[in-house]
């Protein structure tokens, strides 16, 4: 007896119109025993590092074997591929722009084909909307057991990300924000396990623009509320925030990405 | 061996408030064995035009004995009837106001009831929530095998809704924007189907205000970004969309409904 | 055979990031039979007595042996305890911090323990979220029918919400604002089964700052459009409101939480 197969979605699609719906439709059509389970539709619209992001941070959450459907595709109706893939011990179904980059990167096992088999879309192709014609059938058939490699021929070059990785030298890390979450924190690129052990609890400022903190706190309740401090959040990336108020308003940082930031020790 | 019933919810209560929630309480109070997925619950408040679109798009892509339960309903606490139906393969619950419009125009075959038997309603009634205590339990019983009969008397005048139809000549046609989705596209009333017959490869011009477009393009790719472009969208209908950006927003059409727009042979 | 359990979720964790899916993804590894129904997770940012009252609001029209996952917990990472609790026939898991405390305050029978074993905890444990780490592991374990006093010592002293009461008098009533909802209806602390007994159809008004209105409606289309109106809303409690418009924007209280109002026989 086997376990309901999982199947997640993560799109830029919104909650207004009814295209997750679509999809979850056309999986349900094919394999009604599926679970669904939203990661989120809030994706920026067509940005693709946010969504590998977020891909990234669900992902490792959910059992061996769950299958994450992800669009976010500026590229459809081009010539750009799509792909079905095993990395480690889950399945990943979408375009191949890079919005699986960081899972393909850390993965150990990595499988992948580009979707050619129409056997397994749906009948009536748009040139406008895969997500709901390739990505989603494809996940369901996957979920039934069909193997990775009837969805069509093995690939090794998927596109990579510009995912920016932070710069270690001895005195300073620079890195820079990534993420900017619905709470207005502030993610960067630098990680915790990298950082701590670089900072060696030497004293240190962290740097942002006009902002300087004295070295990292450890929960959001360390500083008087409307105070401006920097942890290791959830994510196990260093993070600015305001505790109990919207970092990004306050600072005036908006969207945020890109914006670079320093480590450095005193 | 019976495959788990399907329920869809569509309703204008958005995402803040358990209204949502309730009513799935009282389903799987009642049969927890059916499977929930929600299609929107962000249609503009009392926008009973705009559910039926979002409704049409979304049922075709779930399978035979799907019940969609939908909740836009302005009139609630009035006289207006509830009706359970059977049209096409698919079951529908909820208020008489036109919300089913489009779905009934288009079955083949339709059975209706008005919602009567109290037997199938929560026991206390609120005036202001007939989605929790009269369209849930209903869903939840239909969910159950309860025919359709024995929650009503038949009816065959379900309220029509004020869809606008576009008109064609031999040189133009007249249609007008019926909804605007998330990302600011304007989906028109003109359907593909019925316009490239007509077009059959003739040069024209989409005309939309003040704005001219030299024919349709295939995908949002086709043209540089920022740019307005036509297509036939992922729904089957006439399309003005901005690559990579909102064309609402940039043509300062806001909610845009009821727009004119012509497209003309020249 | 068992039913499959029931786990709801409310958070004010937002639609964009992939928190709540991390919690799904936890629940689902240990329990993939559980049924996750999210309640809401926009509860104003750190609101625990909206979190509070839109827990209750829901929690009623599910069935018993539902479990009740909740986290509004700006005291993460404090000394703040966790909490499971057995209240009716219903379950509870979240932070100890009055977001539970109007379900308490009605529960017949009432059972709570503080969250210390940490064998139902992820073996990785963040500062910054419970929800993930602590939470939904024990919701899991707790649909997987592990007995609630495994989780830790009894507790009886559970935090208590400074929730207000209203005042009644022979002459008037007194009572605030509790909750907007997402239509900008402005919900009050006063209980239809409290109000209507005391007015025994007495004429009285209703009077909001400026807006006094004349007796109560019984559903939102018994006045004009743009009109405002009282009615005793489908939450059961007494509740301003305007006629297919946002009472809450027209009348310009924005959160508008903590406002005065008061029914005064005439």
């Amino acid at each position: 007896m086997t376990t309901r197969p999982i199947i997640t979605l993560l799109t830029d699609f919104g909650h207004q119109d009814p295209y997750v719906a679509a999809m979850k439709g056309v999986i349900l059509s094919l394999n009604p025993e599926a679970i669904l389970v939203d990661v989120t539709h809030a994706v920026p619209p067509q940005d693709i590092i946010a969504g590998a992001f977020l891909l990234g941070e669900a992902a490792p959450y959910f059992p061996a074997g769950t299958i994450h459907l992800a669009v976010v595709d500026p590229g459809v109706g081009t010539s750009r591929r799509g792909l079905a893939a095993r990395a480690g011990e889950q399945f990943w179904v979408g375009p191949d722009n890079g919005l699986f980059h960081l899972i393909f990167h850390r993965a150990a096992g990595l499988d992948m084909v580009s979707l050619e088999n129409r056997d397994y879309f749906r009948e009536s192709l748009s040139d406008t909307f895969h997500g709901r014609d390739i990505f989603a059938p494809v996940a369901a058939h996957l979920s039934l057991g069909t193997p990775l490699q009837a969805f069509g021929p093995p690939i090794t070059d998927p596109i990579a990300l510009p995912w920016p990785e932070p710069s270690f030298s001895p005195e300073a890390v620079r890195g820079e924000i990534v993420y900017v979450d619905g709470f207005g924190n502030l993610v960067t690129n630098i990680r915790g396990s990298e950082l701590l052990p670089w900072l060696a609890d030497t004293p240190h400022v962290i740097i942002l623009g006009s902002l300087t903190l004295r070295g990292l706190v450890r929960t959001y309740g360390d500083v008087p509320p409307g105070n401006f401090l920097a942890l290791i959040g959830s994510h196990g990336y260093l993070e600015i925030a305001c505790a109990q108020g919207n970092a990004a308003q306050r600072l005036g940082l908006g969207a945020g990405k890109g914006r670079p930031l320093a480590v450095i020790k005193t």
